[in-house]
């Protein structure tokens, strides 16, 4: 067995902060060893007691973490960055600077210029800069991709995604951990539920399609009375190759959890996965009968085998997705000593993308709904070399 | 046992055709006795004759026959109107001024004038003009329109509704009944998807929430290649009381059938309904158990309870819907003798906002995608008078 | 077209002769001219004549009205035969005799002796008579059966089927129309819900596997409190060739609708089929992509295609599986005078079967749970020429 | 934080043994310390290799493991006991002599008398024994239990369970891991596929009804040709208070994964409950909408959620029952030391019963199927003190 990495965490104090453990704990392969979980003084030390960090390991804030984590031996090798949207360009980029891997929670910044920032960071420190699109890490996630690549949808016509939430569907902003800075612009950036939700929509369709999304139509609303950030977002779309699309989120649809859903249409059939019931995708062809593809069913492809865990009809979930997305940064990072080359994963690239979408779509809804090109990151950064 | 009505049809050779007939038949309350079923002389005869009209009842052209049933006793009390859309118009005007009913297919014509032209008409010559927006006929529909008006969401929120069908997901141009002129402009309308698919769902949606759609953004696109018509419709909605939307719809989604699927959601909840599922509809609230009626449960509701037929468990189907709306239309026939208020169906009104929703999505997308407000056909009806 | 066959009808003030008479009238094949609809005088009279059967052909007794329908010239040519189980074999014998075809509703009579004779009678008449499992005519019901008999499961092992009904989940004997008989032995025969419900699961489940039931064990139980008649049955099935099987039904199980299901399971992977859900055939095999079968898609097999009625995507329900029950009694009616072969409908030696199931049943469970043998129908007749 | 369990084990070289690692890891409360993964030499030390254990501490045999664990201060407190059933007694038992808390893998044993034996040693000793039914830690599985227990089904008319799987759907005795032993009489018992799954529905079926099976009639079958274990069972069942009920289990069922599902029927209403679709619990009452119970809906019962662990909507599956097993066990022992009741978890008198019904179903299908009255466990326990 390989020794586990060495795993710190700035924030986290909250599900998606067990989230993230749980899924480092999973397969063996992260010790936790170093945090900053929480602002609150007395809680960080608590919660930093209850899982078993040392000491002088505790630490108060992102900056002295990173500075002292970087005088030992056995100073952290990976940091996750689960912290308000607006402050993880800063802690993000103070982690880069010496040396430590990062997974970074989406959106990856507030600033297309300061995600572009990190993703330069993260190349010239030679390091890994990892998004948490977890969502695509499910097996018939990959299977879906796979069923595009192959062509057997034909070529693209629309795609449909949505992700509807109720987390926000009252004035929770005061009452629900993580509701007041996801609702306030100064933290979230320019579009809160876009951000929050609206990335991982994006980056699924754009994932699965192959496609990337190159200009958007927009209209944000807010539906909860009081609430001072949008918390409704129809989006249209245009991807490669004149491929149209829409996308529509909310986190104030009552009833709704996390219901992120795609189909993607081509001319010979669609595809339709849903992240609430994940362990099927469908298939619909112009002829002949429906096919459900089933995780672990025999003749599973190579792609969705990859990150199948339990045995045909013992369902996996969403905690096995996340730990799929901490072992694809393991073997990443291991795999670099080894000389292999790492896994795929969400990285920097996606993250400006994210950022992108999430500017665009302020833009092109204070424009009244009008057009709105989306950037071309690689372009982009190659400008500013 | 009331004697039949004396039903007439024009057009009608095609599936549609069949749809009408069994559903006419379906409670014993039309005969069918004068037709002309097709412009083909030979085939409008055998046609006729198989469905066993009279030979001086088959009629080679509408105004012929309107003339003639107006000088028979026993002349068609009601005319049904199946033909391209660009003649639904002066058909049902022909009918109407020698004092038929007229039950025309949607939309009811290709032009908004035309549109207050008929509804003008039916008023002065006081007989019902319905239109075959069948779907609401579903029992399940009912219910959802009752919930709604209950009040059991709250205030509404937003409204997602489509219509994705495959029957144009290839050239069927040539090779499919009825597709020539769905997909010709000329005689389909400003816009052959949202004219063809589009209205059943705006009229659903409007339905079911109780409201109408004041606004309008369209993308409107053609997906596959050599067609001369659009078959994808992207739609952003503005309905009263600022409640936001999206209708999608399109004939090019290769696997789809008719898969018409409304939600809507509110503060406290939402409602979900499909088209090929149609004995369910799903609620979900806040907090608690997710709620399914199911057609026919004990404690169905008395909207609901109108228009189910068969016992629980024992499904019901789209014939059904459609026999749902020939009863209502005959009822509404009988009631006016016997002095009662007719019972609800879609009527020249909504057939007019359905030829407006038409003629503004392609006002919105020829604008470059702009928002485009519909028009208020009653005030419109009133400043014609 | 054709004349209507000239249909009689013998009980049917229930919601099943409802069905019967939508089922007539759905394809004009029918037309109902003579019946007895109630053993009260008034009730059938009112009913007749909102049927708008003549006055002169409203009968008080199927004896009077087989006399005198024999003397008319447009005497019926077809009765359907809908009234409580021990009155089915005098009332078809009576139809029998004097030449008219007939159409029994299941359990066929409440002897095995006396379904023999009605079999040898319509042999010996050259009639025929029919049984109402309209639950074989759903679409998908014919392709299930197709694939099996294709070999696509490979060599059958085991058939789960279940037909679980609420509608005698309390004690509703005297409360609920044709309740009193159903749950009164001398009237229902020798197990209630085994001739209610289990001859439908034992009938499809012959059907759709393409063998017949050889021996069974039962336990037959009360769940009602104060009720007189059994209400819920389980059997362990063998079937032909040792695949063994198992069918549960009750009319006791509260929310329960018409929930039959049947699931045949071969070396090469299971079907599965829920009556509340016609429309879908599942396929399972042993590796790939699950498959579902939908009625009316393109490359649909001729066996499905035969029932299927409405395009695809709009539901077709029981009521069209009903009325193709009638369609096929009218061609083999027809085809007869033609010189065609009959299509395939559920006859008498079919109701023997079911009848001889029910007998089993109770010889098993009063013997205290022993395995029983079932008859070869075709042998018993072959020893009674 | 607690230090971690030490926890030992024996087998488990198999995917069951990866899920009983991870859900030990899951929640960090458990450390591996010590084991005899396989009786293969080589692959016992490479697996304990990567695993991390010690060199000192990867044992050859169990007598070994027990022996030497007991004389270090930081022996194991847990064992895991993943080996062929024939095996678990032995292996149980030496470790409860050692004085070490025993998670026995299902079925407990393969003799009654061994059963009761290991419940009396561990009563003796004052350890605990837990057996693997993880299914029973789905957090609905607790909410129907609560719900039964609550009376919302008023008094229990049937019970209807089923495990069908298909890892045995061919010949796989040779090629497949655990194939083998699981196959063969000698190792599994008096019913490869009563103790293999059987087992587990029966608990299953027991634990959500609060009521015991008290007598059973079974049909053992051999579906795959050339095999020498039965490997399909129909049962009977009678429960307390005369509740009926069938229990269908195979592991020959070409296409089934862990199609556990329950079905239990009372007076008012059903619920169902599927392992595969683990997230809902449905439930059906006489008259109404039907329910759906989600994981984590607002509003979840307490008992539900002392086993949710992931937010609404992001899918929670077979990994975390298990864990919550394991969970359950570490809370029992840390409870014990501060005097705190344990939580439930199935027990060695849940297994006695368990071989019960491997043994009974036995007698009952060689007796000719015959009802079979099962044990009273307790009263069993008392007779031989």
């Amino acid at each position: 067995m390989r020794k586990p990495l060495r795993l710190g965490m700035v924030g986290g104090l909250s599900n998606v902060g067990e989230t993230h453990r749980a899924a480092a704990r999973m397969d063996g392969l992260y010790s936790l060893d170093a945090a900053v979980l929480s602002r609150d003084r007395d809680k960080n030390r608590r919660a930093c007691e209850d899982l078993g960090i040392a000491e002088d390991r505790r630490y108060s804030d992102f900056a002295a973490m990173a500075a002292a984590e970087a005088n030992r031996e056995d100073g952290v090798e990976v940091v996750a960055v689960i912290t308000p949207n607006n402050t993880h360009a800063p802690i993000a980029a103070a982690f880069l600077e010496t040396g430590v891997h990062v997974l970074c929670e989406k959106p990856m910044t507030t600033s297309y210029e300061d995600a572009l920032g990190l993703v330069r960071l993260a190349r010239e420190k030679n390091l890994f800069l990892a998004l948490c699109h977890a969502y695509a890490f499910y097996p018939m996630v990959h299977e879906a991709r796979r069923i595009v690549a192959a062509g057997e949808l034909g070529a693209l016509r629309t795609i449909q995604v949505e992700y509807p939430s109720g987390w926000g569907a009252s004035l929770v902003e005061t009452s629900k951990s993580g509701a007041a800075w996801r609702m306030d612009p100064a933290q979230s950036g320019a579009s809160s539920v876009v951000g929050d939700l609206g990335t991982h929509a994006h980056h699924l369709a754009c994932f699965v399609s192959g496609l990337q999304a190159r200009a958007l139509l927009a209209e944000l609303s807010t539906t909860v009375k009081g609430r001072g950030a949008d918390d409704n977002a129809q989006l249209l779309l245009r991807f490669d190759g004149g491929v149209g699309g829409a996308l529509w989120t909310t986190m104030a649809a009552a009833g709704c959890a996390n219901a992120l859903r795609l189909r993607v249409f081509g001319e010979r059939g669609h595809l339709a996965w849903s992240q609430e019931t994940p362990e099927e995708l469908f298939f619909r062809g112009g002829s002949g009968a429906d096919r459900v593809y089933r995780r672990a069913m025999e003749g599973m492809s190579a792609e969705a085998a990859a990150y199948s865990r339990s045995r045909p009809g013992q369902p996996q979930g969403f905690a096995e997705s996340f730990a799929n997305l901490y072992r694809a940064l393991a073997r990443a990072i291991h795999g670099r000593a080894d000389g292999a080359a790492p896994p795929w994963f969400p990285d920097g690239v996606d993250g400006a993308r994210g950022v992108d979408l999430v500017e665009a779509a302020r833009r092109s809804h204070d424009g009244g709904g009008v057009w709105v090109a989306l950037r071309d990151v690689e372009a982009d950064l190659a400008a500013r070399d």
